[in-house]
């Protein structure tokens, strides 16, 4: 039984991106020579969020909608009026979501299902290097 | 220190059908021999999703307006203009609820309040055979 | 590799009471000895829930309006037709933000952004004792 921390570094330019992280998680699982057990993945910064959706075109969009329309950029924002940065909408927004997510994996593998990707959320107004971290635990 | 593998398998008939899964994450947990630990619960697959609720008709029934109000079925998903399957709605409520659940254990007993209940949401317009992963972490 | 479980203990006193419980994780993490692993925090009860956010004035207002404005107090809950305790938001808004969120810790230290918060919310109408469970899996 052994942890191993794995990174995934990359540059984000402003909302909302959305990133397809499967690929990087499953290297670090590989990487890290553990068979079974959970990759746990989170960001560090209150202003990203992760879960995961089938990553096409027509979906990265219809997520973007929601979350204009549930969270709105242009409303009162209490923390606009103190911080002046613009990003009230992306900070609730980050955090209905959450910014970590659980993924077992076994004989080495993610278990997803066929159409299921790994996102990371770039929800915030402003360039970003992001770092998120892959806790991975097993044997 | 120990990973053991359960899973919980069953079909579904389209959406949205709430099924508490509580007692089949304890059994899973049992099974594993581990006396403390975690168990991640996670749905491999993009159109469904888990959650704690207390399990009674009622609740049930709410949980259903509040994702029909927020994340409604007849709008004009990008999804739809691409796919045609009509469960736009499916997958974004999915990715906003999300597709892990981890619950500790100790003394072989999930740590869960007495009104607090493991659900799995089908929320696909269509029929499933689930089988959701238990990954049971622990000593 | 071992697993440690810490609880952190205080008292509400109905909604939406948002606290913060970086420091007290953070202390249950050095307690259990561990270097390395997975910090996972779970509310036992279906009216709180755990995320993360920046721990400001401006946004735990911002986040209890936007609870408010998208699951609103006053509606037609089924829950409440049955049991009449005034809550059904209060359950539905835990359901939705979830009751568990798993941190990743390094060299004996919770990796977090510099403005990012592990919060509780009490979601409840009524007073509780939370009784909160910090399960610690690592080396």
């Amino acid at each position: 039984m052994a942890v191993y921390t794995g990174n995934i570094a990359f540059s984000t330019s402003g909302e909302i991106e959305i990133r397809d992280i499967t690929q990087d998680v499953s290297n670090i699982v590989k990487q890290s020579g553990l068979k079974d057990g959970i990759a746990c993945v989170f960001v560090p910064g209150a202003t990203g969020a992760l879960t995961t959706i089938e990553y096409e075109e027509g979906l990265v969009a219809d997520i973007k909608s929601a979350l204009e329309r549930l969270f709105p950029k242009g409303m009162d924002y209490k923390h606009e009026l103190r911080w002046h940065d613009g990003n009230g909408h992306s900070h609730i927004r980050a955090s209905m979501i959450g910014p970590s997510i659980s993924v077992p994996f076994k004989d080495k593998r993610l278990i997803l299902g066929t159409w299921q990707q790994i996102i990371f959320l770039e929800l915030d107004n402003k360039d970003h290097n992001r770092d998120l971290i892959v806790q991975v635990v097993g044997e």
